[in-house]
């Protein structure tokens, strides 16, 4: 007798999750070494030492009663202070503590967004392809999610459609750069088009839309690939951030929602979220990992590892035949399924033990992701198998 | 323009929290040692030294990648055995880790039973007084709060009145035992009863009705009061759990539910919990503190210095002519106003830079909730202001 509005997760329980069961079991039979498994952000990059170097000096330090006790909902404000002073020094922002709200990492950073402003029956205008776990965020709060259809040429955001699928209902546009499942970091330019967009409708409709930024892969892009902070384009953004793959602590959930003084009302709007914070039972983010993020907010995972393993990846790919998007941002590569049923490519692939997660998971049937966070041994390795799983197909 | 949900929050945010920063507003003005600050249950005993030897073992000995990764989203698989194990032991139950789910607190762990059980319009009963965040988390799933009055004779189960708020659109009731704010313990033959009329509405009404047992202070029990483990009793009964008070750790937010096999379509409540868990945007507890817990199971905070604080206080207040329901569990003493509003005892309290907290923050006016989790001397040196503070009245 468990809730009706749970009953459609029990038979669609994510697909990402079954596959990793999946992998666990291929390697259960074939030996991890023979497994190739692409589905699953889960960072294979150590956190940096000066994570254990940091929890390790707070618990030697500091009061316990201090470091794993309450504090404000928002978070403890010297940590907030310290990581506005960081934000304002890379992006000539100008955050102080109060605009900063700590949470139990970018999950629970969007759904503190979503709760605070969705009204039953507001809509949200996300791009295909997206994570899918948007489409749960949205439903927490009875808000409608409006789905824009991909740019399949550039993979950047497809304003054409974008502008269709405004309408007054509209309160908040959820975007994420770098993208997840992509590989793509939106440019300047598209982020300008989007701002210019947003705010030629507020006008229209005469009420706010929020653009809330998706930013844990903030820190991973390549070959200098600019990622715009987007609340210097567009005033009523709201950045969510996590620490999971900037310094690979995906377990710990810690992260933060930036709410800037642009925002429309931001002083109640800043309330209305710490307060979300608080009732959604989170009640604030955990304290220890808090405390250590804040005496770290210049490290940063060896991007060369992620580097290596994307040009080995995409490089073996297209010379295989393979047509991918070249990655410039996150750990994912996106590649077109040579069979336009790509879930028939996903089963033809795990014959060679290669796992790789279906478009129609991130609502773009027609691809396939691989989440390249992991050995550079196993893609090496790898490659032989998708040399054979090409030879089906080229 | 957030949204509408949000307002009212916004214009009765948290009394506590606000009693809170009155205290560090007093604190700043007449010095910390001078003001009494009874208003916030953060434990001031600190951790037992096992858990930063713990979280530095893990450090030291674990892979980080292991650590602060990924797992399953009801929490570490041999983190919820040695859990289940050691309720076993203790219990009697036969609980595996398939049937504990950990959580991001008992705040969330109570979320998480919410939502998965919820439908619009469902009908949640609760204790008058209890903890007014009950509230907040039933209307996250547009639940009904059902409010049976207090028993103001003993403070336990208020049975009679009880029966009258059973209704068919019952779907769960919420016990919190040991009791904030009244330190009552509620005993075995409360607990027999209160099962024995749910079997028989359950039968009445032919579906289930879940009883919710929130259970943060188990722990703390004095005199060797005995808390009956509630899944003994009754078989549809989620436990929620905490470290937050038995460890010293509420900013970690870490804790768990079990969901036992005797539950009504058991696997399928689970697997609705283990989404909810995720989907509402924590997608798991934080790793470390995780694997600290699980190697601290038979931890425990000095039971001594509560003890100790609590004989103190009440018999320092009861001997200045105050009645005080004798606190048997968790660190709070419950204490009639001697002056029918009392909020206006608070008020008077306050000159004496004395902070407690109104019944009315409880559903209960007439009443007062001291939390005695704070230093001995607050204690001991509060008498003498709380003595000028019964001249007053009597």
């Amino acid at each position: 007798m468990i809730a009706k509005k749970m009953k459609p997760y029990l038979e669609n329980n994510s697909a990402i999750r079954a596959m990793f069961e999946e992998g666990k079991r291929l390697a259960s039979i074939y030996g991890a070494d023979h497994v190739y498994d692409f589905s699953l952000g889960n960072p294979n990059v150590p956190a940096p030492a000066g994570i254990r170097e940091a929890i390790i000096s707070i618990l030697e330090e500091e009061d316990p009663v201090f470091v794993h006790g309450y504090m404000s909902n928002a978070g403890f404000p010297h940590v907030r202070k310290a990581i506005a002073d960081n934000l304002n020094e890379r992006f000539g922002t100008s955050f102080t503590d109060q605009n900063l709200i700590m949470t139990v990492g970018a999950g629970s950073g969007l759904n503190v967004c979503l709760k605070t402003l969705l009204d039953p029956g507001d809509e949200v205008v996300v791009f295909a392809p997206y994570f899918l776990e948007y489409g749960s965020y949205i439903r927490n709060y009875d808000g409608v999610l409006v789905q824009v259809d991909p740019d399949t040429e550039t993979f950047q955001l497809n304003l054409e459609d974008f502008e269709k699928k405004l309408s007054p209902k509209t309160k908040a546009v959820i975007i994420n750069n770098p993208h997840n499942p992509t590989g793509v970091v939106f440019s300047e330019e598209t982020i300008r088009r989007l701002a210019s967009i947003l705010e030629s409708r507020q006008q229209e409709y005469g009420h706010a839309i929020y653009l809330i930024s998706d930013e844990p892969y903030r820190e991973l892009a390549f070959d200098g690939a600019f990622v715009p902070f987007v609340t210097k384009y567009y005033d009523n953004t709201m950045v969510v951030y996590s620490y999971s793959k900037s310094l690979s602590l995906p377990g710990e959930r810690i992260g933060y929602v930036v709410i800037p003084d642009e925002v429309e009302d931001s002083e109640q709007t800043i309330a209305a979220a710490t307060i979300a914070n608080r009732i959604s039972g989170c009640v604030n983010a955990p304290s220890l990992i808090q405390l250590a993020v804040a005496k770290c907010v210049d490290a940063q995972v060896d991007l060369g590892f992620y580097d290596r393993n994307r040009k080995t990846l995409y490089d073996g790919l297209t010379s295989l035949g393979f047509t991918c998007v070249k990655p410039e941002g996150a750990f994912y590569l996106w590649m077109k399924s040579p069979e336009k049923d790509e879930k028939k490519f996903v089963e033809a692939a795990k014959k060679y033990n290669i796992l790789v997660v279906p478009g129609s998971s991130f609502a773009c049937p027609g691809y396939v992701r691989l989440a390249y966070c992991v050995a550079y041994e196993t893609i090496v390795n790898s490659l032989p198998e998708f040399e054979k799983l090409a030879k089906e197909y080229f």
